[in-house]
């Protein structure tokens, strides 16, 4: 039955005209007893009678429709590829269905929209199709401002970008990972470590947390006379770390900061089946990972970890209303969160 | 500059209208131009000012309206929360990025859909304002006839959910968990267990898959004299772990197939501590987990997992592609994918 010439229509979903018909009301009645504006305007046997024909002919309004009569739509979209949701860590993934459950409730569908685009421009091309009320880029290169442009010529009245700083028109959502590094570097230091690695994860995507991490770490490291800091590629890979293992020696590190807890469990991991000892001591290896996850702290030693403090999703739904309500709002850093230290025996 | 009275109407967003009026052409020429479809009805010079023209004016299609016209949408709606993700595990979480980069690639836009819904109508209408061209439950209740009945008349051309059935008009994606079961206990059999305790997560929305997974140790067992299956309650929290190991010599229990590699990380690690063995000698306690983790990897003994073998993400997308353009096609059982055992030293 597959048409190659292309799909067949499907049947025509039910129509508001044929809401009102069946009610015997004006559709601007319909719109009002189902967008939720009936009060003090449609009585309530009507507001019934409008309902009841709703549900008999299977009526479901159309988001985006309603959003060209209404002049926004309710749409948030959330840019960001499924598999980055994992690699920003459960915090995040956690942060993020609360935050969904917080947008349901103002009123507005926050959906995840994780499409490859060849640049920011084409992104914010496809984004705005489904003619979103608010973007916000939370992954991948920061949106430019073609982007941003682009995206509130087409009605989007909230463009938020990760970063420092973001184009004109869009505000910037900061998660400032070079406090993480700074967080690591003053433990390690205070913990007397003066030859400090730092990871690099070879695989894509991380990069920029990474240099941020790092950033922090030389910060940290500058106020200490006779501190050092190694950058160390790494890959999440067990042979990758017991290259690293391997070389250890001569690089002659007493700590390491190793970007998150998966890298910090496997080099961990190969530092040990290598003969090294890791721990707080200060013959041993002191290993600082980030996350805080679960499996870190099944390990011997307990791993000492950053650990990422997510704002309320509650608050960041509530800006993003804001800024859909008043899209002229002058645009503005807001902060995603911060990090805090949890000391356990790995440092 | 908030109104609390509602949010402002954003600027107008250019329309084929005003693209048309600039190019001097009519609006059926636009959509052809712009919608891929003018070879052999448009010269290419006037396709160049089309586009010229489009690019001029900031124009971007509109999906929704598109769809209209079109007869269906193309937006292919995957039904599950952000914080399901990571519980889906990495392996899954990869399939979805890949799934989004296929449709992508087929003219649709796969977008994740996580608002909370008070029951599947609910969830269904909410999914419905969209007007996808195809829905993906990917988590929670499967929809029931009710939930399809009305993405159907919303005019959604393809319903699956996932499970072993679907109600009339959808159709099934099914990854079968009593065969991750089956593997785990004909594993531990074979290894010489008798006894076999099967975690149960107390955590909440897991319960379908583990009861599957129970259920296949069971039926492994089934066919084994004098083998026995006891289900075991366990949070994902070191103390309820080291209650469980506390229990363990009244359990007297040999093997534990743990539900996944974070359960079976947290209790291997909680019967090391109380003083047990864990590893593949007679006398020792077999676990097995699930999902093939790298962390898992890093224990010693190092984990033996069920590892899970999702379908290629160009092949689920080409059978949502192929539903889209049959609408009226016949209900069927997909399978999203097999299991596979990893031994290693735990078992």
């Amino acid at each position: 039955m597959t048409d190659p010439a292309g799909p067949p229509a499907t049947p025509t979903p039910p129509t508001s005209a044929a809401v009102a018909r069946r009610a015997g009301v004006s559709r601007a009645t319909v719109s009002y007893v189902l967008n939720g504006r009936a009060a003090g305007r449609v009585a309530a046997h009507t507001q019934a009678r409008v309902r009841a024909a709703a549900e008999e002919l299977g009526y479901v309004p159309h988001a985006a429709a309603r959003s060209l009569r209404a002049g926004r739509g309710s749409i948030v979209l959330m840019a960001a590829p499924a598999d980055a949701v994992p690699a920003f860590g459960p915090l995040f993934s956690h942060f993020l269905a609360g935050f969904q459950s917080a947008l349901h409730h103002l009123g507005y569908t926050g959906v995840l929209h994780g499409a490859p685009a060849a640049s920011p421009v084409a992104a914010a091309r496809a984004w705005a199709e489904l003619r979103p009320a608010a973007v916000l880029a939370l992954h991948g290169p920061p949106l430019d401002a073609p982007a941003v442009e682009l995206l509130r010529r087409a009605g989007t009245a909230a463009v938020l970008t990760h970063g420092p700083q973001a184009p004109p028109g869009a505000h910037a959502l900061f998660l400032d990972h070079r406090e993480a590094g700074v967080l690591a570097g003053e433990h390690l230091l205070a913990r007397g470590r003066r030859r400090i690695g730092v990871v690099l994860p070879a695989e894509p995507g991380l990069a920029a947390f990474a240099g941020s991490r790092l950033a922090g770490v030389r910060a940290a490291a500058a106020g200490c006379p006779g501190a050092e800091v190694r950058p160390l590629d790494l890959a999440l890979t067990e042979e990758s770390a017991a290259r690293l293992a391997a070389a250890w020696p001569a690089l002659g590190l007493d700590a390491v900061f190793a970007y998150n807890d998966e890298y910090a469990m496997l080099l961990m991991r190969a530092l040990q089946d290598a003969g090294r000892t890791v721990g707080g001591d200060p013959e041993q290896i002191a290993v600082v990972g980030a996350d805080d996850l679960l499996p870190a702290r099944l390990l011997r030693p307990r791993l000492t970890s950053v650990r990422t403090e997510i704002a309320a999703p509650d608050r960041i739904a509530g800006l993003v209303d804001g800024l859909v309500r008043d899209p002229a709002a002058a645009p503005a850093v807001h902060r995603l969160g911060t990090f805090r230290l949890m000391a356990r025996d790995s440092s």
